[in-house]
């Protein structure tokens, strides 16, 4: 493959693209589009932005990952948390009563900068840095940001006004306001879920039974968001429910596709925005390289992590330009697209030919649309996400692992959704380098006339009181050059005749400067107490390092052995040179 | 050792002292405090504050370190590198234009804010947090730090005043205050650094030619600050140097010793002081810890890294309360007392008396003490801090070490010293986790007809085309989890034949809950295409961990083989089932 079809793989897959594939491409590009016009109205409503917005971000951003992606069903737009992260960033760095112009103008520059942040990272190849984000931080965070999300929809369900708030004075809210419920907004949102509960479940079933067709199948229970949009609206408008009932509804959708323009310049504003760009684009990268890898897997096929940060960032830099807001590969609909048979990319180019259809002849349908019913969609939709359940799981599995998960959770519920992750990453990080900071150590001994030695306080074994055998059971690195010192230091102490130390190095992958440097430096402490340090099993990668400082001269009298036998065996031989040997 | 001395060790060594201690006990005291008499003042002088608060710094903190450290040998008192971080702190967190007593006062406050930070961190046992400096960076950062101390003195030495600033600011200004050089202060500043390096060197050799007693040999080697004071103070009195000539000198010393007081709560200033406190307290507590560290192994003595927090947080706040500053234990000054001779912390309590009987009668002695003799001894001392030569030496042993280390000096130089040690940190973690993000992998191979299993790439191996037998060689934690999905996939994907994966697990130390989950994932996606995966040679903890989760189920029907060649064995009995085997 060449490095341009590496850039631009729509040049490879586009060259051999098979007429056969034509049919799924289509199908499941119109199914996803079914579901990704009324979600992504939904969806930018939850980042606080007008409806057209959404129906924006999901058409150029899907050409451009179509040509530049390497996924072969992954389905990008608006999704959920990006939505949510919008908002909150948007919140912060608009001065309060800011118009709705500019709150547009300032989702566009977020796409934009989202889109180069991204790009740089995949010029620099760094995509590593998703790596930060333990599952377990990413569990705890998906499940509270969709509490969040759900509960910021419940208002509208209510017909009720709660303004921005924390947890708490949402909750509060939303509590004192249930006297002002609209019954009719309530009744028509209440209703929206039902119906799409049961056409995602119940009805699957009852279709599966008659024998359908699948494709059929797969069209009529992902049309619930369509169902509920079109019947909502029809309800709303026939009964003059906006009217008479006051339910709040959508109201003018510009009709017609949106220009083409550059993102207004702002110095200011694009400083404060870059680090919610910065932060949104590893969210959104991270879940979108998640299903994408997921898919991949299960045909056999391959993604490219780095060129990933390419598509996405073009996807990013379209809907800036484009007037959208930031965008990723979502979970759910991806796996309607992988499930409706996307074959290629094609299938994303025809959801976006699609969508602009709707954008460009129907949007005045929209307008007797209910804000409730828009709820809705995103309660089903998010619902699916809280899964407090895998606390449980984590936990069980690793106590550090499961405090971080409890700890983002708390503090995006307390908090907020930006600080909810970085306190997710930094204690990760923290709890890793805890974990790695007090390695496992073994002393080890001879099991019988073998050439096997195992831990002391495992088996039964023999030991010479002057030979110290121990195992490292972890890398060398600065998080524990420390504690290795200390504990190696503690067994001399505790230990007075061991004159030999053999360090047995089987589980070490790699030894840092730092890790090095604690080593000459125990070398050289012991020496003066008359204590020799040794290695053994040292790992050929290691043995290169360090052979090329003067770490070798450090050592001796110390010396590397091949193997922890041999290492006892030659030292027996010095220690009991006076052939008096207390263990053989 | 009850808990109770376990808390406070002099109940441990006090009881059992022994008579025979106390003459080399004595004698380090003496040696340590004419050295810390002089030093005291200079560093106050290098953090901005008036000499007596470094004399008054060197008092109860020893004291107090000699009841609750664990450290035989540690000199504790104000050091370089804490001094200037004290200033860069003070200068940040009070307006311009502060008074010196404000300056003085809010000093108490970061000493007792930093011991606070301390008996903080040691209640919850968290000094494994200095881990997170590794090195090359503390190395990287003390060279800088050391260069920055010793340009801020070159003023004192040439007699000119230069506004605190950038360090080409500092540079630029010396350069054009030259013409202003006050060539007596420069002739004086100069003859004490000569006079100091010739004591330290030369002057050694000469001694221990004459063959005259070691403790003699020390005292008069380690004297050279107390020579320089001495000799600059009467020489600038008798000839009048600071009226004739404009020599700056130190002027009123109070006379007499602290008063103990409560730092005054400022609830703003307290808070815009806590992080510099936090960084102050985990940099001194590590130099505090290498120190006491390297000391304890060459008797064979040990220390407790967690009760050292206790004892250096103890003497900052007995520094806080008796008018002092942020102190802790120094390099220089604790190999100077080891080499003395001092046997127990008692050597640090005698030299806290030593150093109050200076303060309660000699200040007045200091009056004339020219400033640009302070500045030579800190000159003097700083300068064996830098060692730019590290630098090759990391970057010869690991690129990624060496990287770091450039960048902190880097960033300590042009930036400032706390954004230098705060990148250098960050750094480090980042190269780490790339490390560690892209773990080595290596398909193998059977070595002929043996159990022996290595390398394809190396090796001349037998290999079977359904079988894939893959080795990571790190631990699986989140860093890694996607490179090894990504890598695992590209490798079945190229591999079309591929049946079953065994993933080789003798190198692996631990899997983390992210890791746990992306191999349930494989394992399903794989079962979707076809492929069947196993472990082989999984280490005993982290068995017991997944027995305590499904994931044994999840594995079903790939397995967990004791052995690579057991796997082997078994699954060619599986996909060879009709009796061809390609391999055998």
């Amino acid at each position: 493959m060449s490095r341009l079809t590496q850039l631009i793989p729509i040049l490879d897959w586009g060259k051999g693209y098979q007429r056969d594939d034509l049919p799924s491409d289509l199908m499941a590009g119109l199914i996803t589009a079914i579901m990704l016009v009324p979600q992504s109205m939904a969806y930018a409503m939850l980042a606080g932005l007008p409806p057209q917005i959404g129906l924006y971000s999901s058409m150029a951003p899907l050409v451009l990952y179509g040509i530049f992606g390497t996924s072969r069903a992954l389905a990008v737009g608006p999704v959920a948390i990006v939505s949510l992260m919008t908002a909150t960033a948007l919140g912060a760095a608009l001065p309060e009563g800011a118009s709705s112009g500019e709150y547009i103008a300032a989702a566009a520059v977020l796409a934009l900068l989202n889109g180069l942040v991204l790009l740089a990272l995949g010029a620099m190849r760094a995509g590593f840095l998703v790596n930060f984000l333990s599952h377990p931080v990413l569990s705890g965070f998906t499940s509270a940001a969709a509490f969040v999300i759900g509960l910021s929809q419940v208002k509208h369900l209510f017909g009720v006004s709660v303004p921005r708030g924390s947890t708490v004075d949402t909750v509060t809210g939303i509590v004192g306001e249930l006297s002002e419920t609209n019954l009719t907004a309530f009744a028509l949102g209440l209703g929206a879920i039902l119906l799409m509960v049961w056409m995602r479940g119940p009805l699957q079933k009852i279709l599966e039974k008659r024998s359908l067709s699948p494709f059929l199948i797969q069209l009529l229970t992902k049309s619930g968001p369509l169902v509920v949009v079109f019947f909502g609206t029809v309800l709303t408008t026939s009964l003059g429910l906006s009217e008479t009932n006051n339910v709040a509804i959508v109201k003018d959708i510009p009709l017609g596709l949106p220009d083409v323009s550059t993102p207004f310049f702002d110095q200011a504003l694009w400083l404060s925005l870059l680090p919610s760009a910065a932060l949104i684009g590893l969210v959104g990268y991270m879940e979108s390289v998640s299903v994408a890898k997921a898919l991949a897997a299960r045909r056999r096929q391959k993604i490219d992590p780095n060129q990933e940060l390419m598509g996405l960032g073009m996807a990013n830099i379209g809907a800036g330009f484009t007037g959208g807001y930031p965008v990723t590969g979502g979970f759910s609909r991806s796996m309607v697209n992988f499930a409706a048979g996307a074959a290629t990319p094609l299938a994303s180019i025809i959801t976006a030919t699609l969508v602009g259809l709707s954008v460009a002849f129907l949007t005045p349908l929209f307008y007797f649309l209910p804000r409730a019913i828009l709820a809705a969609i995103i309660l089903v939709a998010v619902a699916s996400l809280i899964d407090f359940k895998s606390i449980k799981h984590s936990w069980q599995y690793s106590k550090s692992d499961g405090s971080a998960q409890v700890a983002t959770i708390i503090v995006v519920l307390a908090v907020g959704i930006e600080a909810g992750i970085l306190a997710g990453v930094v204690l990760s990080l923290v709890l890793f380098l805890w974990r790695t900071s007090r390695p496992h150590m073994a002393i080890v001994g001879q099991v019988g006339y073998t050439e096997h030695y195992r831990n002391v306080l495992r088996h039964e074994v023999r030991t010479d009181p002057e030979i110290l055998l121990l195992r490292v059971d972890e890398n060398l690195y600065f998080a524990n050059t420390a504690y290795l010192e200390t504990r190696v230091q503690e067994i001399v102490a505790d230990n007075p005749e061991v004159s030999q130390i053999v360090l047995i190095c089987s589980a070490v992958n790699f030894i840092d400067t730092s890790a090095m440097e604690t080593l000459e430096q125990l070398i050289d402490n012991f020496h003066q107490a008359g204590v020799t340090l040794h290695l053994a099993e040292v790992k050929g990668p290691i043995m290169d390092r360090l052979s090329r400082t003067d770490f070798l001269e450090h050592l001796t009298p110390g010396r590397v052995f091949i193997s922890t036998h041999e290492a006892v065996k030659q030292l027996r031989e010095i220690v009991h040179a006076d052939g008096f040997d207390p263990v053989i």
